[in-house]
């Protein structure tokens, strides 16, 4: 029964009887497509009797969500056909591709796209025996899904994905299904809230349809179990207006079904409609729809004595004995005659003409809509001169800047030129990254209540475009939604907590690699990461704040599709944002503390620098000419600084001693070519590196993962790396340095120790610079800050 | 003004003029501890005009919270004294430990635990210069704080860490604030939903206030800018009774907060009465407060003429420029003095006898409580042999056998031992993974409805003690609160997705390294992690599913703290699971996969080989006696029964080479024991892998990883590890072994290949095996199966 927040729905319409036996029928077509994937690799359309060596010997997918996927499909279908509207469809229950792949093959895109798989029987057995088949496609919305832009292999993102695609695209309804296993999640419960940043005068809208249906693997849902009233509560008090669709009589339940999307729709339309009229964008109460069905709808009631359908035995495969049991063969060829295949296909195993009438057409197709191929609609990134932001630099690390400030103002200038297809994405976060100048062109979005205070530094606005939500699960789902939907973002966060969004990583990763192999998917933009407050200026946040360890988990995922950078300074940052910014198909971690940082490179010299990714400070060097003695890596901000220093430590013990500085921003550089596209090749490592000498890397991460990338150069074994390894809580920056050896003493005692002949001359110089050490922590132990001399260090050649 | 779900609090009790005015002058004195804590490093009592030199230079901390959390706290104490309640406090916001800090000291507790630190002038001047102060204590309620369990210095987790507090100690109360910051991310979103879990008859009661501080650093957060009713709406809809706290009159607040909390612990009581009376434990909807208070209240109201008090401006220092700007530091000391210390401290500089005796005394001090320091209140887990669910190994590699479904047996007779102290947590799968043996004596626990079908395949009950929802936030946030309160657990989840806890696994490492150093904190039981459904099994889940790059976040984390374990068959897996239930202080993580495997050694073999963590395995060995030419490595299920394959094919093709197989299960064995407490020594190492011989090591994860474990090995240069690269879909497991590489055939062709005398000799041979692998991929395309052959190999010798 259908109830509503305010009054039940008619169920004497919108439908007439004829037009609930097309979309039966129509819905009848999917399940038995959905069911036949699952099971068939022959006899696609039942025209023998089924025999045991018609269905596949591995028996894989999952059945319970398909059949209530489909129905929202087909029901959506009618909505864009008889209403107009512009629509696509994301699944959740990612797992339940039978019931998206069904109505996305009937509506005739599959076919178009892979030819092979025809409208016709022997398209149709193919259809079938490719999915979750070796060689075939998975048994989730995967990138070859036509129409897809959300998988759901991992849960918990179908809501911000939506919302990611609705911004900024007026026209468009993005249809979002929820499953109530992945409601349970905690990126799903937090993700409703997304609601309260949708702008109803440019944005699209967001339905979601929670699908109860009951039950996960093996239990029973959390929101399943509750009365309908707690349940009605709970999204109201998100924001939303929920109605409700309950049953299981497939007749009753269209019609409620249409009676309750015309409902949503005009309600929709009533909002966007007054707040365009008006100009004025408020903080809507949305609606979305409870879909309770039985799980496995329409399948098998029970088998062998236990309950199958509404009950979790439902999940993947309801008869699995096909092979072993012939009862097992025959329940399942009467349930696939059930939906009357004879009847819903023409003699040459195409859908009868009067069901593919009630379809969509063209682009109007959910699975042809050019937003869920995002790259179709891409327009290019309008972008500002970064070199008009540059950081003077007169001489090499003399002065100070923070880093991240003039990155701010070339994304305000970005976002000025790019007010329809650029946001900026940050928890709560963006004035303490010093990202702030971008309020100068676009707010925080916020629509609910203003305060009078907030006109004094709230930087709030309806029409902002910077997105700052406590939840870096929803900043990443939406930001994923965006450009998968063709536009571009900007992500700026906190380095420790960037790990929150390890797996929604990962998968993203995942998504790329496999949509670049895909013909028909255009390229979409990149993820730009800015990884700030970082490990290194945690004064006193501490143990907690100090994690460089995504960067570890970036190098696992697939070289096609990640990139990290760790520019030095101002100009290298501006340099490499600009690169990330116009790249495709990537996903960019840009590490750059936020703090005042020492300058290094004017602004031809870090383009120069960041186009070869690493090279040699000449500056900083005194092996002109001749093999060093010793080569020093910096890799980071504070690493670089560090290092710097040592080298002139060691030049003033040292003078004879020839040393070679390296920076590297593009971290990829220091793996083989074989390995990465920005890998360096042996050659031109070997004669940056030396084959021989020691090299002293200091690492602005954990250190193995430099010998992770480069323990096949020639080198290797002298390569000695310097970075973050766990020591860490309230420490002033030099002090945190030195419990973890990166500072310029401990580094100048490494050259020492690693260059032969300094080992004796050099025994007084580590005594020094042991005291040196201690007279920095005992001056932060005194005033708890570091001593001016050394914190405002600066390159003295 | 306070409103209640159903009838409005009264407000004229149930304290007294003399009560109020008490109270008031304790939080008082807390807030002045907290500013204190912030700014002084010197006339902590003000018994002089306040001077810049009495100002630490550096001013850190976070005022905003602070008063806030010191009212809660005050407030709990109030109930701990009246009603004999036993209460611990979790500070969601733990950025405001100058909240919580303040009243640990003026309780004693501080002073007790740390003596220089001692309840005087000297002792208090000492405790407020260690706040956030290099050598002294960080700004979050980290490990050093007495009665905390939850440092909140990443948000998120302390609904779930409180749940895991109450979980099995009926008598205790678990207050938690919630930041209306926290409030905003997914993990805390979900976390309500927690109510769900606890059961009245034999589970403590969780509290939690909602704090509605109304921002975040610079931004209005989402929850405090909705109506109330909305908010009321959403509580209710999670299962919670909302009870609010609203205003800024600490007077009237204070009537508020007693009547409110008076009436929560009395519904706490009533649900808990009736369900021990009857023995029937239902799901309750727990009473829970909203407490909206002003940022930063009683701090500065404005600063240099903008807002403070009340806004995001109060978030951290209120007024920044006390060494530059002398109004500044005379508006501190207004402020300061304000608070009146000369009547809340005495002469010596203790808190008055009057303010003293209305806290609570000895354990019954929410700092003093044995829950709080776990370690004082855990008992040993009561142990079953474990070589009593031995699998019959007669020969090595020649059955199969599941291995994690006699892990199920010996968990559900660990079950059946401690069901007072000892919870197993899944996100679903148990069944699935195997392990449902433990349903036999304890169901998962469900509370809300139950339907008739349940009693066929559910496994439910309301008493039962296996905890499933599909959050693995909440689960590891459960299971975090278990064992930090001195209690034990088992958490199976699926390998690609553990990612999702990435940070909460980081958090927790970090809170046990410091905690290891903290003589007065007694050891807790280990977090076990069972990592199954892994990479090498995802025939239908495919690309999204797979994903080994958990253990390269785990081996970033201190060595003191971190172990994983890869054991390759059902006695190795049995062995490492009860010495991971038996240790301490440690993150265990074992990976072993769910679905049948080939079995190696019976389990004496298995009990020697898992101590020693690794070994060279002499039935699949033929260097006996002399050095070999190759050393074949296994270290994890999969990749050890291709490795042995790979050997049976060597031997069949060249009788004469000798080959050591190695295989490894604890796998920081790998690393020096210079490095890691579990590390190999150089020399054992060097006679065991040979300093020169090719080493070809087949590992369950990303290859790198064992590179970043063993470069500094002697034989690192001759190291050749295959292992997971990113190259999969939907593939048989044979087919995804070799796209990896990490199959029988191309690791007999890695030999090949190194071995100088295979190289012209096995061309042909290499030929062969590329033939063979072909043949298992059209094999696979086929019939969407291995060639049994391939699958079902078994040891020949």
């Amino acid at each position: 029964m259908a109830a509503t927040a305010a009054e039940p729905t008619p169920i004497d319409g919108p439908l007439t009887q004829e037009a609930i036996a097309r979309i039966d029928a129509y819905w009848r077509a999917c399940n038995y497509l959905a069911a036949g994937m699952i099971y068939l690799q022959d006899n696609p359309l039942l025209r023998e009797p089924l025999r045991s060596e018609h269905v596949k010997r591995r028996l894989l997918g999952h059945w319970g969500a398909s059949p209530g996927l489909a129905f929202m499909y087909t029901h959506l279908n009618r909505l864009i056909v008889e209403q107009g509207q512009e629509a696509i469809f994301l699944a959740g229950p990612g797992h339940g591709a039978p019931g998206v792949l069904a109505p996305v093959y009937l509506e005739g895109t599959y076919s178009e796209i892979y030819p092979d798989k025809s409208e016709d029987a022997e398209g149709l057995r193919r259809f079938f025996k490719q999915f979750s088949f070796p060689g075939g496609i998975g048994s989730h919305c995967t990138p070859e899904t036509p129409g897809s832009i959300h998988e759901g292999g991992e849960l918990g993102y179908s809501i911000s994905h939506a919302f990611g695609a609705a911004f900024d695209n007026p026209d468009l309804l993005v249809a979002v299904a929820v499953g109530d296993g992945e409601a349970e999640t905690g990126p799903l419960a937090t993700s409703w809230h997304s609601s309260k940043f949708l702008n109803p005068v440019r944005d699209g809208a967001v339905l979601p349809i929670l699908h109860l249906n009951g039950y996960k693997i093996n239990n029973p849902t959390l929101l399943a179990r509750i009365p309908g009233e707690e349940l009605a509560s709970l999204f109201r008090g998100y924001g939303w207006t929920p109605y409700f669709v309950e049953g299981d009589d497939p007749l009753v339940m269209h019609q409620q079904m249409a009676a309750t999307l015309d409902r949503c729709l005009a309600e929709i339309r009533a909002i966007q409609g007054e707040a365009r009229r008006s100009g004025q964008a408020t903080r809507a109460h949305w609606p979305m729809i409870v879909l309770r069905t039985p799980k496995g709808w329409t399948g098998p009631e029970s088998v062998d004595g236990h309950k199958v359908e509404g009950f979790w035995r439902a999940h993947q495969v309801p008869l699995a004995g096909i092979h072993e049991n012939p009862n097992h063969l025959k329940q399942l060829e009467a349930w696939l005659r059930g939906y009357r295949p004879d009847e819903l296909f023409d003699e040459t195993g195409r859908l009868i003409p009067e069901l593919k009438a009630i379809a969509p057409q063209g682009a109007r197709r959910m699975s042809a809509n050019p937003h869920a191929n995002g790259g179709l609609v891409r327009r290019a990134l309008r972008m500002p001169d970064f070199r008009s932001y540059a950081q003077e630099v007169a001489k090499p690390a003399q002065g100070s800047a923070m880093n991240t400030k003039p990155l701010g103002a070339l994304l305000r200038d970005v976002m000025a030129k790019n007010m329809d297809k650029f946001r900026v994405f940050g928890p709560d976060e963006n004035t303490s990254n010093k990202l702030d100048a971008i309020y100068e062109v676009s707010k925080k979005l916020w629509l609910a209540d203003y305060r009078p205070e907030d006109a004094d530094g709230g930087e709030l606005a309806p029409d902002g475009r910077v997105m700052e939500m406590l939840s870096e699960h929803t900043l990443e789902g939406w930001f994923e939604g965006y450009v998968l939907t063709g536009r571009h973002g900007f992500f700026a966060t906190y380095e420790a907590f960037v790990h929150i969004i390890d797996s929604m990583y990962n998968q993203h990763a995942k998504w790329l690699a496999i949509s670049e192999e895909i013909p028909w998917r255009a390229p979409i933009s990149s993820i730009n990461l800015l990884i700030t407050s970082t490990v290194w200026r945690q004064d006193h946040n501490g143990f907690t704040h100090q994690d460089p360890g995504f960067l570890d988990v970036v190098v696992n995922k697939n070289p096609e599709v990640t990139r990290i950078y760790l520019p030095p300074d101002v100009n290298c940052l501006l340099s490499t944002a600009d690169h990330c910014l116009r790249s495709h198909d990537d996903i960019n971690v840009i590490v750059c503390d936020k703090q005042s940082h020492l300058q290094y490179l004017d602004m031809d010299a870090a383009i120069k620098h960041c186009t070869k990714g690493l090279g040699i400070w000449d500056w900083a060097s005194n092996d002109q000419g001749a093999e060093p003695d010793v080569v020093m890596v910096g890799c980071g901000d504070i690493p670089t600084k560090e290092a710097l220093a040592a080298t002139a430590l060691l030049r003033e013990h040292f003078p004879d001693l020839k040393i070679r500085f390296i920076n590297v921003v593009d971290l990829f550089r220091m793996t083989p070519d074989s390995e990465h596209p920005h890998g360096l090749s042996a050659r031109d490592f070997d004669s940056l590196f030396t084959k021989d000498k020691p090299i002293i890397f200091n690492f602005h991460g954990y250190p193995w993962l430099i010998h992770r990338l480069a323990y096949r150069r020639t080198n290797h074994a002298h390569l000695h790396v310097r970075g973050y390894k766990e020591r860490g809580n309230i420490n002033t920056p030099m002090e945190l340095a030195i419990n973890n050896e990166i500072d310029r003493f401990s580094l100048a005692i490494d050259v020492i120790n690693r260059v032969p002949r300094l080992q004796v001359a050099g025994a007084h110089v580590k005594e020094r610079l042991r005291d040196m050490q201690l007279e920095c922590r005992q001056h932060a132990y005194k005033y708890g800050i570091d001593k001016p001399e050394v914190a405002d260090w600066t390159w003295p050649y």
